[in-house]
């Protein structure tokens, strides 16, 4: 895939300081980014805000609000929003929640988190953030989201405006699903397509299923198929790379960066 | 659930050797087992058949068949149609298998595993053995399953004659489906429900994946609605209990097994 539309996901490269990503990724051309808040808070979200905007690097996503089956979510997630507000970037990915005591099942689960979003979209809304729904792989679905398909994710997104709510299609969640394909294709029409991330899928799983999202090219998954699919739905944002992986994490994160690069390319 | 349609897997106690394990099952009313090939096969498969017969227990399944994405499969799989019919079982679960170079993605693996079928079930049918395609969660697409969901192992299974070819139903594999509770009802007015498995779904799980089945009543699955789910389905078979667990197989093996039947009676 052509660069231009290439954005790295700060967390691939999380051994990176923000200023020595940033400096690498005008080295390199990379033109866009996708934050996460817990380290942009260390780092400062003002000091960050400048620091990508003075490079000129779009912000594709902050990553994450979400986990709204969790006591505090609507502050933490209002405290989200207005961190996308200040880093400049348009769409705040949204990693649901899991079952807790308050919502024990997953029917219960999907009630609260829509009944979130309704009341966390017009307030982002106000300040020009979309919400993207990220379904998670079905090994997630008991402790860190309840949203597990693309069909699922549409049927809560399509209550609300587009341009208020649609969805995250990340490849390492949904490559297994017969039904993905065609619920692309009807995000796309319906403009709901807020973010596009890849990551490859490898075995075997690591404890605690995390930190196995492979690079990209060496796992089971068609990227190709998959980057063919959301053309094809008419998407054309920024494609981001996004891999938590405790042996990427190991090495050095230049290197890590330019081969991230040269993966994307390849795909 | 009452205890007449119980039936203990042998590697939910692999910890016991066959004689123990159809001794404790006397004692404490166990009128079904499930076994496993390779455990079998180092106790001898004729010797295994006259133990669990002269005990008067039944077989309720022999698991498994399948891997039909590997080469050799049609031999080891015929080999395991005549072991069932040794061990006196009128069922024989499939794991289907994933990639591999001849199968390298999700649709065709699944084209392979369809071919398979064709070619087996026959062969399974005029010895008195139904196969029963066990759909795997999707964290098992590409090492051990192709066939992720129900509805895609109901697709396979209504090309043949119900009593040829049904599908396994495991609480694990399918709790987090939305889709699923249709599939099964489906299946059951199909008459395709060949076998009925519980486990419970706990995390974090193990590296690999493999090993993380939940005791009964420890984790995320509303048990207690399954079965009813399959009830309603008209299904009445047995109901096997069937645990990968490194605590359990760490544990004392009868104590795990009285421990499973308590669990069992309280779903």
């Amino acid at each position: 895939m052509n660069l231009d539309r290439f954005s790295i996901n700060q967390m691939t490269v999380k051994q990176l300081a923000l200023p020595e990503l940033v400096e690498h990724c005008l080295r390199l051309g990379v033109p866009g980014i996708g934050l996460w808040r817990e380290p942009v808070q260390e780092y400062g979200v003002e000091a960050a805000a400048a620091l990508v905007r003075d490079a000129g690097l779009t912000v594709t996503t902050l990553c994450r609000g979400g986990f709204f089956t969790t006591d505090g979510w609507e502050a933490e997630n209002r405290a989200a929003i207005d961190e996308a507000v200040t880093l400049g970037t348009d769409t705040l990915v949204l990693v649901s929640g899991g079952l807790t005591p308050a919502c024990p099942d997953l029917l219960s689960a999907r009630a609260r988190i829509t009944e979130a979003i309704a009341e966390l979209a017009p307030y982002a809304s106000d300040r020009g953030i979309r919400l993207a729904i990220e379904p998670l792989h079905p090994m997630y679905a008991s402790d860190r989201c309840a949203v597990s398909t693309l069909d699922q994710a549409l049927e809560i997104a399509e209550r609300f405006p587009a341009e208020q709510v649609g969805v995250t299609v990340d490849t390492y969640h949904l490559w297994w699903d017969d039904r993905a394909p065609a619920a692309v294709e009807r995000a796309g029409v319906t403009g709901r397509i807020h973010s596009f991330q890849l990551a490859d899928w490898t075995t075997p799983l690591p404890a605690g299923v995390l930190n196995g999202r492979g690079q990209l090219g060496t796992g089971a998954i068609d990227l190709a198929a998959w980057a063919a699919l959301l053309e094809k739905a008419g998407y054309t944002g920024p494609v981001e790379v996004e891999l938590f992986n405790d042996e990427l994490w190991a090495r050095d994160g230049v290197e890590v960066l330019e081969e991230t690069l040269e993966a994307f390319r390849a795909v």
